[in-house]
């Protein structure tokens, strides 16, 4: 294509945003324009992609981190061939794979959902390292990002990462049109302000008119021969750009041009240029060998094992076993025991420091490119990267979290330490699974589960050691419990996970003491519940009471709740959780303070049984 | 105090930091060692404070971002005569104020809860906004963060903002040891690499050699003279500075010392040094006065009216009638509507941009110097904020949270800006309040009653107009609801909340039409919930039917159990809620697909009664 070509498709691309969103009636046509020279010349001069295989493993990524910008991206598809128009003009409609922003779920070519400013980077950063690092396949990860999500600090998170990592295989182009939702941004046109960033966490940054097709070619140029450094275009940009009477002016951020008939005039009308996009070399997929068979860590029953050096040691296991895994940590791995992993498979561990958005992001993104990442924190700090696990399950992306140091038995460090709302934060996680272990085995057995399932799925490990309790052949199904006591004489149900499993274990044997038999569920699988069991000990016991060492909203006593809510019976329910503010204490002082401890629960099933609150 | 001296208090500091650790039996005392010279000549030569006011409004902040170096923040209150020795022993023992990371809740010189690393400097960005924008009281927040909490993302953030708004109000002093928990940092002893970043983001940056007492005192000159600008010192030091066998080595964060006797010993012994820390001059406090009366906006029954109006709407009324409100808004007060807010209160309005853990870091900080905050973005967006949050709720920050575009009524924007999870998210924070109205004067009195409530407040708005239905006298107390149709025949209860309420009451009125009589109640208050009607429509109608814009789990389906779990009688219980990903689509559409419009609902309740589920 000639400059002249390149400036014909640009205006092609800015008509179809305006077409598309006129049709639909919303949308943000303005942000679209700004940026279609940009879009014009990578697709026709840099992008590798072959829209007949979008896994091709050899394919260039891109990623539109301004997602609401989505017009010119099927604008860009319709060029591409890969869209129709008629398709083009369902746009925002009920039942179209053109959403309002981009999402893999909808459409093969998407490598990541956007919407969420801030996430695009960083999400690429994690495809960039697997290119390296993992797939060793030379294709470039092109981002396209706004100027207003520049304020994100996730961003300079990622920069910082892949500054660090050297990643020249990732080209990030801002749109510096000036102009964010409300109003200017906070540098406007000032390109040395981000340039000046960017150049202190190690970018190389090219400055370019974002309207000059040459210019910008040039500056693409540079970037993917850049060496040893990732790359930045800061492209100066008019928001409404081909438009004279909407360029550069405020208030018509995310609306349907005024005028959209005469804008598709003055930009030169319908066209149907068609932009030959290069398809990538050959290339093989290095990783998915499966090593063959897992030997999971055994131990003896009765012996002191914390879930998180379960979870360490089996996922080193996993990591043998499977090709396909890896690993990252937010700088705490020798706290949630990804240390073993990293010490026997050192080239499939991520060091993500203290950054969790990026942590989860790099999961995300080597996850897009077929691996099985598991991410690992402190389960506090998970909160850190909420958006991101909300983005990834729009993204449908098959990430592991896990989380360590859950609750108030970690003890001393106190409440900033203490995970205490992971668990309502990932069950309300749309198609994701909650796992919590209380012993070695059941850890061990979850862990490699996890790996086979889709969407988001966390598991949450404790600090402290506690008995192992069940063999090593043991199976653990996703959404199955375990009745760890039982008789026809019980009175109530005790249902815990993780540490309040055995204190409802001390209790049920204390109760048992004083005559009061209890049935004692290990609800290890807290999404997707088991109805059946929950069910029977409804029926037969009448009152289920909960023990959590979380709060007492969104853990596990709501989660019982999901076995009840079709109409039919519900059993009366008592809920022991985490519901004061804890300072620093022991972890059994923990335990006692918040009433979740065995002689808590041992003081509220008498007083249930006492008050005759149950039959 | 000589330089002698104060290299003198700097090893008491150490002393006492490695006593209270071995007294506890854990802690960080390492971490302390390395900032110990930064803290001596801080308090004995810069910070002005009055231990005996700390609500005195002169004072300048502390705020120690490396909040695990709590033995070092005892120490100098030890030094300073504020805590006993007695008391400095307690250290993260059961009950004592001394919390292994300190929090305002326990000590009252602490100035927000640090323990989630990169949340200092933001918190204090907050404050030193307050002090030049609002209070204009020349105090200084000094801030102490660690290297390794430099890869957050908050802290560039912060940064940028802080850079941006000119704090010379702001001093970062950063204890580069060089070591993290599980090893050594990115960027090590390099401080060219953090000073450049700095830089960037438009701060002064100072280096110095943090065992330097000297130095250091120079160094915070310099930051203190500095105009224009935010000042970061850059602290070259040793983790375990002093005790010759541990100084620089890895593998023993977060430990006591393996000999602390003979490390005392090395260290010079017990001493009892005690500094006199400069009062600060004289200042009022500007804020608080309070204009008098609260004039709500007035609507007509039947009028449509976006609650997101009406927030904004109601917030610039309570502006004028409190001078204590200050908002804050993420870069959409276009669309949250806190722009009525700017244009009557610009003096008292913050644009934090695309930044939402800076923006709810800012309200924090605020809420700290006693104003009563609003902060304000999409509600999908406030779960980047979720750390913050959560510490937040530790601080016991009474911080107000209006997140817009709740569900999946916003339409064709799809799922990356609905707010589906935000409900589940405020529900777990401990003492929060969780308010979601469905009219417009309703919005306005939940608006007003926030601002004189404890801890965490959200409210969820939405993006469509919704008509009317209570007069502009109704009160709507937190902890109530509403109950908008009830008969002595009603079958069933439907609960709903926000959009859903104009649903159920639709759904009602069609059923009625069956001859179904069915109880609607609004359950404005999600947290706290309204016990007595929700146990009074059980009894009545036995079945109660929650129907929410929100996911299933932990919302308004979950929140209705709180009434229920005290071991008494449970009604049944169904739960419509969005079960699957929404796409783009109209808002009706969209209701409609997910189950939760007028149709829906009269579907779920007409197979409950033809099936007998429920009577």
């Amino acid at each position: 294509m000639t400059s002249n070509d390149l400036a014909t498709l640009a205006q092609q691309l800015r008509v179809d945003s305006v077409r598309a969103a006129a049709a639909a009636e919303s949308g943000h046509p303005t942000s679209s324009m700004s940026a279609a020279d940009l879009m014009a010349v990578l697709m026709a001069r840099h992008l590798h992609y072959d829209f007949d295989r979008p896994d091709h493993p050899g394919n260039d990524r891109f990623i539109l981190s301004k997602g609401h910008a989505s017009p010119l991206l099927y604008a860009a598809y319709k060029a591409a061939g890969a869209l129709t128009d008629d398709e083009l003009l369902t746009f925002r409609k009920e039942g179209s794979r053109l959403q309002g922003h981009p999402t893999p779920r909808a459409l093969p070519w998407v490598e990541t959902a956007t919407g969420s400013l801030g996430q695009g980077l960083p999400v690429g950063v994690g495809m960039a390292l697997s290119g390296k690092r993992l797939e060793r396949i030379p294709y470039r990860v092109w981002v396209l990002c706004g100027d207003s999500e520049l304020a994100e600090g996730s961003v300079w998170e990622a920069a910082e990462h892949a500054g660090y990592e050297h990643l020249d295989n990732l080209t990030v182009v801002v749109d510096v049109n000036r102009l964010g939702q409300r109003g200017p941004t906070r540098h406007e046109w000032n390109l040395k302000a981000y340039a000046d960033r960017f150049r202190a966490f190690d970018w190389h940054v090219v400055e370019t008119d974002g309207h000059d097709t040459d210019a910008i070619d040039r500056a693409f140029q540079e970037a993917a021969s850049t060496a040893g450094q990732p790359t930045v275009v800061l492209a100066r940009t008019l928001k409404g750009k081909g438009v004279a009477s909407i360029e550069n002016r405020e208030g018509l951020h995310g609306k349907p041009l005024p005028d959209a008939e005469s804008a598709i005039e003055e930009l030169g009308g319908v066209r149907d240029v068609r932009v030959e996009v290069r398809k990538p070399a050959a290339a093989r997929t290095l990783h998915a060998e499966r090593a063959g068979h897992l030997e999971l860590p055994r131990h003896e029953i009765g012996e002191d094992v914390a879930t998180r050096d379960a979870y360490g040691q089996a996922l080193a296991a996993l990591g043998t076993a499977r090709g396909d895994v890896v690993a990252l940590d937010g700088e705490v791995g020798d706290s949630t025991r990804t240390e073993y992993f990293a010490k026997e498979h050192p080239d499939r561990y991520f060091e993500c420091h203290i950054a969790e958005q990026q942590l989860v992001a790099s999961a995300v993104g080597m996850a897009a490119r077929g691996w099985v990442p598991y991410a690992s924190t402190f389960a506090a700090f998970l909160t850190r990267a909420h958006d991101f696990v909300r983005m990834a399950a729009i993204s449908g992306a098959g990430i592991n979290l896990v989380g360590s140091h859950a609750g108030v038995a970690i003890g001393e460090d106190g409440p900033s330490q203490m995970g205490l709302e992971d668990l309502a934060m990932f069950r309300a996680v749309h198609g994701s699974t909650v796992l919590y272990p209380c012993d070695a085995h059941q850890t061990g057995r979850l862990i490699a589960q996890m790996a086979e399932l889709d969407g988001v799925r966390y598991l949450r490990t404790s600090r402290g050691a506690s008995p192992v309790i069940y063999g090593p052949g043991e199976e653990f199904p996703i959404g199955g419990s375990k009745v760890l006591r039982s008789s026809d004489a019980d009175r109530l149900t005790l249902v815990a996970a993780g540490v309040t499993v055995h204190e409802a274990l001390s209790a049920a044997e204390l109760l048992a003491g004083e005559g009061i038999a209890v049935r004692v569920i290990d609800l290890y699988s807290v999404k997707p519940v088991d109805r059946d069991t929950l069910r029977e000990a409804a029926t037969r016991t009448g009152c289920l009471v909960t023990v959590e060492d979380h709060r007492e909203e969104g853990g596990l006593g709501d989660a019982v709740l999901d076995a009840f809510t079709d109409g039919g019976p519900v059993p009366r329910l008592v809920r022991l959780a985490v519901r004061t503010m804890p300072g620093s204490a022991s972890p059994e002082e923990q335990l006692r303070a918040a009433g979740i401890d065995a002689q808590s629960i041992v003081a509220a099933a008498r007083l249930l049984v006492e008050e005759a609150v149950v039959r």
